[in-house]
C-alpha cells in the first residue's frame, strides 16, 4: 500500500481541478493506493462533481485520521468559488496551510510521500509567506540543512540542474569544477540507490559542440572535462561532456541513468520540449520524496474544467514507484 | 520536375551512404524528380551496390549533361575504398569540388537546388581549403554578400538564431535590440513568402522563466521586449518572449510561423531532443535553396552501412517543397 499525501495547491489555480482528474484517472488502474487530499473541501468537492467522479470520498479531520478510505480529504476550510481564477490573500494562506499539513502526514507516519500541486509567488507573498517556492517551504517544515536536489523526469530521461534560477550570463562563472564533483557524487548515489540503474551518468556541454576543443568557449576544456575525469578516478561511472543538442535525445532513448544539465533552460528545453506535460520534478534530498507537476497555477483557466492532469498523473505515478526505495535507503547519506 | 543537385560530402565519411539510401527511399514515392548527383563514381557504385539499390543511374560528364535520367551521377575521380573512415587531404579536396561542380549546376540552369552531404572541417583544412564550412563555401562560390540564415526544420517547428558559434558565456552581449528587429523582419518574409504561414513568429525567452519580470536578468526587459514592441508597431506578427521551455514544444504543434532562438544549444536542442535525425537544416539567402542534414562525417561507422539515412531523407524533402518557390520569389529582396 502507498499512502500518498497531496496537497492541493492555490485553490484559486487549477491544482485542485488537475489533482481530482488526476485520481480519477488511477484509482481504477491501481489498487494499492490511499490518497489524502489537503485542501478547501468545497473546493475539491466543486471539481469532484463538475468531473462526474466516481470514486468516493472520506473527510477527515485531525481527530479521526484513522477511519481511512482510498481517498480522503483533509479539510483546510472554504475558499470561495467565485474567487476561483483570482490573485488575493487568502488562495495564497491556504496554499501554504495545505502544504503544511500534508507534510505533517508524512512525517507523522501517515503517509508515505509528498505530491503537490501548482502554488503561486504573487499570493503566496500577498498572505506575507516568505518562501519563493515549495522547496524552500519543503526545506523548512522539515528542517532539512542539506543541499536538496531537483530532477526532472520524462519517462527514462532524467535531469539534474548543477545550477537553477540564475541568468543566462552568470552560468559560466558559476560552472566550478568541485562543484560538479559534488553533484556527480550525489548523482552516482541515487543512480544506484534510487533509479536502480547501471547505466553511466552524461554530463550536458556549455557551449555549441561542447566548445569544440576550447575555439568556442574554454569551460569544457579547462573545468568540465577535469571534473568529469576526477570523478571517473573516484570509480564513478560518468560520461561527457556530451553535446547538449545529442544529450537529451540519447537520454530518451534510456542510456543514462541521468544527465548533469549545466543551466536552468538546458534540461528544461531537453525534457519539455519533447512533452511538455509529460515532465514532472523529484525533490531529492527531503525525509521523504516529493513530486510535483512543472507547470504553474495557470490561473487564466482555472474553473474552466479545461486543465491537463497528465503531469499530475505522471507525478503521482513516480511517487508509486520511487517512495518506498527512497524512505527504505535514501533519508540519511 | 525538380532537378536536386547533390554533393556528397566527404567521400570518407557516411555522406555517399546516406545519399544513396536517401535517393533509393525517394524515387519510388516521388515521380517528378531528377537527382544529379556529385561525388566519386567508384564510393557511390561502392553503395549503391551494397545497398543492392533498385534504381540505375547514368554517368555524366560536363560534356554530356544533357542525356540526363532520373539519378545522374557527375563524376569527380576515384576515392580509394580502403581509405573510407580515414582522415586525409583528398577527401577534403573531393569534398570541396564536390560543392563547386554542384553548386555550378544550379548556377547554370541544370538544377533548381542544393543538398549538402555532410564535410569534415579537418579534412578540408588539411587540403588547405581555407572555410569552417558549407555555409561560408557557398556565399564565396556564388558571391553572396549579404547576410544567409540557417533555419532548422522539424516538421512544423522551425527556427532561426540570433546568434550562433560563440561562447554560451558571450550571448547576452550579442542580444541587441536592432539585430532582433532586423532578425524579424527577414523572418517575416520568409514565413510569407516561402513558408507560406500567417502564424506569428515567436522569440524565445533568454533568462529562465523569460526573466521573471527582471528578476533572473534583465534582457527580456530591457532588449528583448522593446525589439517585440518596435516589430509589432511595423506590423510584424510576433510574439513573445515565450519561456524557452515552452515555445519549442509548441511550435511542434504548429502554433508559430517560425521562432527566434537566441543561441545556438537553445534552438538545437529544442530540435534534436525531439528528433535528433529528422531535424535538418535549411540556407536562405544564397541564389538558390540548399538543405542538408546537421549531423556530421560519423567517420567512426563509414563504409559500415549501418549510417541513419533519415536526415538526408528530410533534406530532400524539404527542397521538393520550397525550391520552386525560393526560385520564384526569393532570390532578391
Amino acid at each position: 500500500m502507498t499512502k500518498i499525501a497531496i496537497s492541493v495547491g492555490d485553490p484559486a489555480g487549477i491544482g485542485p481541478e488537475i489533482t481530482i482528474k488526476a485520481i480519477n484517472n488511477l484509482l481504477p488502474k491501481f489498487s494499492n493506493l490511499e490518497f489524502f487530499i489537503v485542501g478547501p473541501l468545497n473546493i475539491i468537492e466543486y471539481y469532484w462533481k463538475s468531473n462526474n467522479c466516481s470514486f468516493e470520498f472520506n473527510v477527515l479531520n485531525q481527530k479521526n485520521l484513522n477511519l481511512e478510505s482510498k481517498v480522503n480529504i483533509i479539510d483546510i476550510g472554504d475558499y470561495p468559488i467565485s474567487d476561483i481564477g483570482s490573485l488575493n490573500q487568502i488562495s495564497g494562506k491556504l496554499s501554504f496551510e495545505a502544504i503544511e499539513i500534508a507534510n505533517s502526514l508524512i512525517l507523522e507516519g501517515k503517509c508515505d510521500a509528498l505530491v503537490t500541486a501548482p502554488i503561486n509567488k504573487i499570493t503566496l507573498s500577498m498572505a506575507k509567506i516568505n518562501f519563493i517556492g515549495h522547496t524552500e517551504i519543503l526545506k523548512f517544515l522539515t528542517n532539512t540543512k542539506e543541499e536538496v536536489f531537483t530532477v526532472f523526469e520524462l519517462s527514462k530521461l532524467r535531469v539534474f540542474f548543477l545550477t537553477r534560477h540564475i541568468p543566462l550570463k552568470d552560468v559560466s562563472k558559476n560552472i566550478i569544477e568541485e562543484k560538479i564533483i559534488h553533484y556527480l557524487r550525489k548523482m552516482s548515489f541515487y543512480s544506484t540507490t534510487l533509479f536502480k540503474s547501471n547505466k553511466p551518468i552524461a554530463v550536458a556541454g556549455l557551449n555549441p559542440h561542447c566548445g569544440d576543443n576550447g575555439l568556442i568557449g574554454t569551460e569544457e576544456k579547462e573545468i568540465i572535462i577535469p571534473a568529469i575525469k576526477k570523478a571517473q578516478q573516484e570509480g564513478i561511472n560518468v560520461i561527457g561532456p556530451v553535446p547538449a543538442d545529442f544529450v537529451f535525445y540519447n537520454g530518451k532513448k534510456g542510456h543514462y541513468s541521468s544527465i548533469l544539465s549545466l543551466y536552468h533552460d538546458q534540461g528544461h528545453i531537453g525534457t519539455k520540449s519533447i512533452d511538455f506535460y509529460k515532465t514532472i520534478s523529484l525533490t531529492l534530498g527531503l525525509p521523504y520524496i516529493r513530486t510535483s507537476p512543472d507547470h504553474g497555477t495557470a490561473f487564466d483557466i482555472a474553473g474552466m474544467n479545461i486543465a491537463n492532469p497528465v503531469s499530475m498523473i505522471q507525478s503521482i505515478k513516480a511517487v508509486i514507484k520511487y517512495s518506498k526505495r527512497y524512505l527504505r535507503k535514501l533519508y540519511f547519506f
